[in-house]
Parts: C-alpha cells; sequence; structure tokens
C-alpha cells in the first residue's frame, strides 16, 4: 500500500508501506476514503510546527471504511464508515488523571509525532473511531475533526449565554468557531478580520457586530459595542502577531480569553491587563473526546458542514495538492485527498 | 484631622482633612490606629501603578477601632477593632454579577482609585469591617491584608493536594503565598528567588525544594525535580521581566499559571507554551471577600502572623517612612505607620 511521507521539510514523497494488521491495541483496521488536509499539516510540510517529528506519514482528519475488526470489538462492524480521533494518550499523567488527554504528558497525536492516516491502510483502537452521520459525503465527513477544534476551544471558554463572545479572524477555524458560538445563543457575536468579504460572511453566519482590524482600533472598536466593558470571551483564531495582546486589551474584567496559536514566536503581552481584569488566558489544543458532540450536532441538523470542501485531489497528487495550498488561490477553502480506486 | 497625601508622582504631604461624618452608605466611623506600608503604596508614591490617579490619600492595610455606628449596624460596635476590606464594587456589571466583585467594572478602591486609609479617621460601610483576633497586635493585624491576597491567587489557581506548586519570588509576597499553600498540603511546593538567603528561610518555611534562578535555569530545574513533568501550578510573586515566561515554560500540561503583576511594560510569552499546554494563565488581583478566611485561619492557628513586623513610624514622619523603605535597607521587612497619641 502506499502513502504520503514527509521525510523531511519541504520534502513529500509517496511512499511504500506495509499494510498494517490488527492487534490487541489497534484492533480496527480501517480503509482510508477521504482525509482533509489541514493548515498544520501544511506546517509539518513546511517544517513550521513545533510538535512535529521527521520522517512522517502525515493527516489527521480521516475518515474510512472499517474492513476489518478484531475479538471482542463492539463499537463498530465491518462496512461501518468512520472517521478517526487521532489523540493517543498515556492514560496516567496529570493531564490524563484530570481528564484532559489532549494534552497528556506523554502525548502522541497520530499525523504529528507518530504516522498518521495519508495512507491506505490505518490500523487504531476501536475507541478512536466514530461513525459519521449519513448525510455527509466521505469529502464532507473529514469536517467533522475540525468542528472539534472549534468544539473545544468554547468547551475551553465555558461559554454562557450571558457570555458577549469576540472572534478574532474569520478565516476556516474562525469561521467553524463562530458555527459553534451561535448554538451557545451568547448576547453579542463580534468577529474581526482584515478582509471585508470574510466580514460580510461572518455577518451572514450569525456574527452581530464586526470590526476590519485594518481600519479601526479592535479593543476600543469592541469596547464601544459592548457598553464600555468589553467582550467577556475572546477566542484568537488568528494567531498572529499581535492578535494574543489584542484579545487582553479587548476582552472585559472576569473574562476569558482563548489562544490556539502555535507559534514558538515571541509574542508581547503585559502584565497589567491579565492581572488587573483577572483575565483567564487559556489554551486550546486539539480536542478532548469531542467527535460524538459534533457528530451529534451534525445528526441533529444544528451544525451544516455540507458544501465544506472546495477541492478534491487523489493521495497520490499530494505534493500538487499542497503546491496548490501553497498557491493561496482565492477559491480555496478546504481540500481533500480521497483514496478511490 | 491629619492624613497622607500623595499630590502627584513622588510628592508625598501631610495634610490638613475634615473628619468624616457616617452616613446610610459609610455607617462606620474608624479611628486608624495602624496601617501597613505596601509595594504598591510606595508604587503609587513613585508613580509606577497604572491604577492610580492624584491627589489621593493612599493606604489600605488599615487597622482601627471602631468609635461610632449608624443605625441598624450590628456587624461591629463601638470599640471593636477591625481591619478594612478596601474593595468598593458597583454590584451590577459583568464581573459584580459574576461574585467577583475584585474586579468590578466600575472598581474604585480605597487609597488606589479613591482616598485610603491614611488618615485618621474614615467613614466605611459595616460590611467592609472585619473584627481583628486579639492574638495579633495592632500592628501585626495589619498583615491579614496582604495574607488576603496571597489566599486570592491560591483560590484563582483552585490548588488541590494533587498539585506540585512551584512560586517564582520569595519576596513579602512570596513568603505570604507559601504560607498559605502549604495549608492546601500538596504533592512538593518549589519556590526561586536570586537571593540564596531567602531561599533558606523558604526551607525552613515549608518548601521542598528551592531553586535560585541567577544559578540554574528554571524551567529545566523544575521539571527535573518533577520527574520531567513540571510544577501543575506556578505562581508568580515575582512578575519582573522574563518571570511569566519563565512559568509559562516550566508549567507541566493541563497547569496553571498565576500572574500578579502590574506592569504594563511588555513581557515576551510565546503562544506556543500556552496552546500545546493547554495552560490556564489566570490574573489574581486585590482579593475577592477573603478577609474573613484569614481571620479564621489566624483564629485557628493555621496562620501565624505574628513577628511580621520590623518598622514603625508615626504616621506625619510617612515621609521618612517612604524614605526608609526606598533605601533598600536589609533589615526592612514590613513597615506600619502608626497613629497613636
Amino acid at each position: 500500500m502506499k502513502g504520503v511521507q514527509i521525510v523531511e521539510p519541504n520534502k513529500l514523497q509517496i511512499v511504500d508501506l506495509e499494510k498494517p494488521q490488527i492487534d490487541k491495541e489497534n484492533n480496527v483496521l480501517v480503509r482510508m476514503v477521504a482525509a482533509g488536509i489541514c493548515g498544520s499539516d501544511v506546517g509539518i510540510y513546511h517544517g513550521t510546527n513545533a510538535a512535529a517529528t521527521y520522517p512522517r506519514i502525515i493527516g489527521h482528519e480521516n475518515v474510512g471504511i472499517v474492513e476489518e475488526i478484531g475479538e471482542g470489538v463492539t463499537r463498530v462492524k465491518v462496512g461501518d464508515r468512520v472517521i478517526i480521533d487521532q489523540v493517543t494518550a498515556c492514560g496516567h499523567c496529570y493531564a490524563c488523571r484530570k481528564g484532559r488527554p489532549n494534552v497528556c504528558g506523554n502525548l502522541k497525536v497520530r499525523g504529528v509525532h507518530i504516522d498518521g492516516g495519508y495512507r491506505e491502510y490505518m490500523a487504531v483502537p476501536d475507541r478512536d473511531c466514530y461513525l459519521v452521520p449519513e448525510i455527509l459525503s466521505d469529502e464532507e465527513a473529514v469536517m467533522i475533526e475540525p468542528t472539534t477544534i472549534a468544539v473545544q476551544c468554547c468547551s475551553r471558554a465555558e461559554l454562557e449565554s450571558e457570555d458577549t463572545v469576540m472572534i478574532i479572524g474569520s478565516g476556516a477555524l474562525g469561521s467553524s468557531i463562530l458555527r459553534i458560538v451561535k448554538l451557545y445563543n451568547p448576547k453579542a457575536i463580534i468577529v474581526t478580520d482584515i478582509d471585508d468579504a470574510k466580514l460580510e460572511e461572518a455577518k451572514k453566519n450569525g456574527a452581530t457586530y464586526t470590526i476590519n482590524s485594518l481600519k479601526e482600533d479592535v479593543p476600543a472598536k469592541a469596547h464601544e459595542l459592548t457598553e464600555g466593558y468589553g467582550p467577556t470571551v475572546t477566542i484568537d483564531a488568528a494567531c498572529v502577531k499581535g492578535s494574543l495582546l489584542t484579545a487582553l486589551q479587548a476582552t472585559g474584567n472576569a473574562g476569558r480569553v482563548i489562544t490556539m496559536g502555535f507559534s514558538v514566536a515571541p509574542t508581547e503581552v503585559n502584565q497589567f491587563v491579565i492581572t488587573s481584569k483577572e483575565l483567564d488566558v487559556r489554551g486550546s489544543r486539539l480536542q478532548n473526546r469531542k467527535f460524538q458532540d459534533v457528530i451529534d450536532l451534525v445528526n441533529e441538523g444544528k451544525v451544516d458542514l455540507r458544501g465544506s470542501i472546495s477541492h478534491t485531489w487523489n493521495f497520490e497528487d499530494a505534493q500538487a495538492a499542497f503546491d496548490f495550498v501553497d498557491s493561496r488561490d482565492p477559491s480555496y477553502r478546504k481540500g481533500v485527498l480521497t483514496f478511490k480506486k
């Protein structure tokens, strides 16, 4: 069988791999049908993801068909279409004991620290397999994984209907977060971006107010829109230089700021804004067993992931796919590698 | 009557003031007997406290005798010796509704935003008066207020016995925090400082391990002392340039970092350490109705505030007192202004 390997930063190869066999731990064999291309896959390709090691079979948004199951597996059956939770944790460290395997002290994420799902077959534990809603195509179903990321950050924010929420950035991540934030029915949702077209779309998708951060001072405008108090929750879905400080400055007293940035570059903050407002600045990484939550939301019609995919490639054309993503073509929204014969 | 006024930064004056009268809101008249000198009083004097406005009667660690009470007051009686909670809040903003008046959106702290307690009499609401334990002298009793700050930061950290706690800085604040952290019986307490003598004292006062940050790399050593995981809670009681980043780097996955810094100077952090470990970085400001907690701890013999005061001055000698604090005399630990005739 074949897979997509990042041999070293900026070197992608289609490699021959041994077809995995199920065992006691990895007791489900999945034949891949679709694998999403995430910004972090592109980051690993370019060597800018601080967590990744090489060589690496990347890919962590994986939808496939169960081809074989081990003894005693009841969670899934042969022929089921599943998406795979790629977080693997030790179960014994402080984070695991606290019910937070997504930041396990010995965390291994498939596609980042160990081999992932850009390959024709994968053997995984049954507990990591989730049944995909029938309403979604194979390609659309990869969107469940990025949606878990949005659910995780709202969970970390402990959103309530009493909150006023600001989302910094209206790209793929910010839009996905907006979709989830809406479900909490907050008092207001402010979305910021540098692109008026994206802000227009955010307005259509439920933003109460939008701010173009190239044209207005975000903390000042956010205060104006919230009777001087500031949003009670700010989610930094841009994670660029300066966005964390903007979030800290904008957020009101006793508020929460969620950061999802993975850059090791120094970012400026000041202690005064954190201390004087007793802010909670909370990292949000990956997701903590949120697949079923998202699948339930899709099945209940509360989240619609249809029509999200703009481009597909066969996985053997991964180089062309990554080159296209790098080209920043404006038609690109979300790409998927397919494994159909 | 007289009081100590900071007219503008670096200009301290003893001024004549009208003796306050009680009214419906400020229904207790307190005759001052002792007022602590806090680092933040010195900061307001020097113009380095971003929250303060001028001219200002400073002082927020105030012990006095109840001289007069309004109609219906039952919480205290004439002759009671009380310490005053100086936080005044609006009661209606988001923070107040969330039970966090210490970061009220319209917060007025006596001695910072409105006039405080470096004066012979003060009229305050009965709800802000707390009976001082008999075991403490008037001067020692001012220590209840800084101890509430330590209780607040441990409360913000949600300390549990399962935690390994690191305290950065072993000065007055760090020592006070150590005293409270011990009560949670954590797995281990690591104290860092640049001064071996202070670390020696921390060891005597219950630190399990100490790290001299001039001699060792704090994150690396903290990991070594915690089987590679890092402390689960780090409290930054130094709040100097670099201490927040040190705290973020040292703290283990799913841990909490408490910052108490009030500097508006830019501090470097990086988003990777916050996100990848899903840290919670929480500001801790003032205290949220913690006076009775501290008084109970003193009365139960769990916290001993006796012998904490190294220097006293009559309040009319406040200039000499502040000059002495500025001299950084090594004999100085905690100073108190007295109002005895």
